[in-house]
């Protein structure tokens, strides 16, 4: 018989299960971060009608986006689609059940979703993204922007990933500047250029700005705000010797300041940096990503902001929010690609028990249970193989050892083996021990 | 502008965030179950190839599955679809890296899967499944049939639902019978009269088969063969005063004591019951289902077996396994229509403290953080509504309050509030006596 293709579709993660169960530890600490924050978590389909997907979206979005159909369509169905991100589900979710909700509601989700990108390394068709958000009914204090960095920065340290810098701005800076310079018109390409500046040099961002036809003295308030950047209370001075006087810009260096304030408090390690922008154009306020160190060439891990209008295509209540996700299997994928995921070995299995032949397989299930009742994992290993074989799958999946024999069931003296050391000694001596 | 419609499709569970948190709450019972007992999770994408997904299946599988296509289509897609179980995913996984894992391999799967079905109460389009497998390379002995059914009990007891049974039986009882009886050209017709069995009356089971124009004395042995359940050592000597020499029969009945005898080891509750048939055709030894005591017609809430060539499909190599799931988002559905799940109150957050006013922001950070460093879930209540509001907007979320002023940070004197008992206790005292 003709064997079928068995490679996962590419752009899809499949892991070996050492992989999945590292994989596994960084989504729970991530979940528990959340948690610990007083996140509520939710789950959407991951499947909505298209309308719902792209109310707002169009473009580039409507290109990547999975549409489903059933084989056997029935007639209530309506046009539907893949969640492509967790933001729109959630726009979707809030408008639905806002009567139900208690706000500010702080909201998590972890989950797969998914984007028909074309095939290329690093980039996934389906990937977990981990969102938070804090919803307010009609009006959100500010002080909630620090509470999300602070938590997503958080759930970082728990992944033990190398160091790692929020780079903290806010949209208010930006358009108030643009007000004052009489630039709104060329605000899209303005900040774009801005947004490229942190991996240009200098001149490169001066002469882009420059073929935009700008001023040169547009051009030096512009190199200015890039150049104040840095720890809070310097950045924020250099931003005030700017004498911008646009009520939005004054709006915009407070707000900095009083999230900055918080951050400091939370501990975050954080810089001010007005090149941060973020494409999205729903950011109103605080927009933040956060870069690992030495290897800022990967991109951002985890990125957010302000947004005022989330909801706005599915409900006349305007629910202010600001959130912020991590691309768990994009940052996982890059750990990995640059070995920086401690590659320790994971044992998953506390106890391998292997019973020596049919005779101990009961004695050798009371046992197991006996230690899961202590809390540990454990693992029967029985007779269909050569004893070697047995201790050889043992050793690959387990920490300790015990072989449980006639003598052993008989006098119950049961050695233990530990896998890593090659040491042995009474189970019971090591069970007082712990 | 005219709103969307914001409901969550027909036959996607969609809750609130306190029915997730017992949702998440059952889903992290089974997970740790499949742990403890040694199952190594995997994680298969949602999406597959169409020609791996219905290599075997066809129809009715086939008029369930969900269709995928991108927008912008490329060249290299082949026809995709999402996948309607974790079983066929499992095999074409075992396929493909079969050179890289550990056999026997103890596997868990817990994720959403989709299917196609016209929308009904109860019946779910997209739905959570808890899998385990345990597979052998070439041969794996019969006492990991309990390894499998005693898990699985485990977790379902975790999960604190009411009594439950599980039902037990093995497919070479009946190809015995039928080749002792030279019933194989009607196998699976007598085999769905006697699944029916288990609900409705013995004359209705006598009345259908006669139907089948089967012979007096054909019809008295498969009525004893129903009435050979119960306990174990009971029903077993039922069995085999069935006197049946037809060697499938023997192995059958031999295969059932060793897995009952491992059963009572684990203190599984548990009987035979031959009724059980299990309608895939894959299954060829141990099968079983599980029923909640007090509540049959929900049906079984969990069910699985042994299957000898799982992944014959993709791989020439035999790969023997026995596995078994729990429908998880059908399961939560039954419990929570026919309540019997503790309705209790969750407060997911421990203590939630509202800093008086913006001044008293940053030690409400500082405490929260000391507070979360001890273990616990904190929110903090930024000042956007009158107190009251926030008082009530605590209780709605936390177990206890602290309400920080000016006067709890200059003496550091913090009282709690429990918001059950309405008590307050000075924040020392009560960490003090945890």
């Amino acid at each position: 018989m003709k064997k079928i293709n068995t490679a996962p579709i590419s752009g899809m993660q499949e892991l070996l299960p050492k992989e999945q169960a590292l994989f596994d530890h960084f989504k729970q600490q991530i979940a528990k971060t959340f948690a610990i924050n007083g996140f509520l978590n939710i789950e959407t389909p991951a499947i909505d009608r298209t309308e719902v997907l792209l109310a707002k979206a169009g473009g580039e979005t409507e290109k990547q986006i999975y549409r489903v159909f059933k084989t056997a369509e029935t007639a209530d169905d309506s046009d539907q689609a893949l969640c492509f991100d967790h933001t729109v589900p959630l726009a979707r979710y809030l408008a639905e059940h806002q009567n139900q909700l208690d706000f500010p509601f702080r909201v998590s989700q972890i989950g797969r979703i998914f984007r028909g990108e074309r095939a290329q390394k690093g980039r996934f068709r389906e990937f977990y993204q981990c969102d938070i958000d804090i919803i307010g009914r009609s009006n959100l204090p500010i002080a909630y922007d620090a509470e999300i960095i602070s938590t997503l920065s958080t759930a970082l340290t728990c992944l033990e990933i190398p160091t790692f810098t929020v780079r903290l701005s806010n949209r208010k800076l930006l358009s108030g500047i643009f007000a004052s310079l009489n630039l709104q018109d060329k605000a899209s390409l303005v900040s774009e250029i801005l947004d490229k500046s942190l991996k240009v040099n200098q001149s490169t961002t001066k002469a882009a700005l420059a073929e935009l036809s700008l001023k040169p003295d547009q051009i030096t308030v512009l190199e200015s705000l890039l150049e104040s950047k840095g720890p809070f209370t310097t950045a924020i001075n250099q931003l005030e010797q700017l004498n911008i006087t646009h009520p939005d810009f004054i709006q915009g260096v407070s707000e900095l300041k009083l999230v900055s304030s918080l951050l400091v408090a939370s501990q975050v390690n954080f810089v001010i940096d007005p090149s941060i922008v973020r494409g999205l154009d729903y950011y109103t306020g605080t927009v933040f990503e956060i870069f690992i160190d030495n290897y800022q060439s990967i991109g951002s891990i985890c990125s957010g902001g302000r947004y005022e209008h989330l909801a706005e295509y599915y409900t006349s209540q305007p629910l202010p929010g600001v959130g912020g996700a991590i691309g768990l299997t994009r940052l996982f994928y890059v750990l990995n690609e640059n070995k920086l995921v401690k590659s320790q070995e994971i044992k998953p299995v506390d106890f391998a028990i292997i019973p020596f032949s049919q005779t101990e397989s009961i004695p050798a299930i009371a046992l197991s249970r006996k230690l899961q009742s202590l809390g540990f994992f454990t693992d029967l290993i029985f007779s269909d193989k050569k004893l070697g074989q047995r201790i050889t799958h043992a050793a690959s999946i387990a920490k300790h050892l015990i072989i449980l024999g006639e003598s052993e069931v008989k006098t119950g003296k049961i050695l233990v083996k530990n896998l890593q050391s090659g040491e042995t000694q009474p189970l019971s001596e090591m069970i007082k021990n712990l």
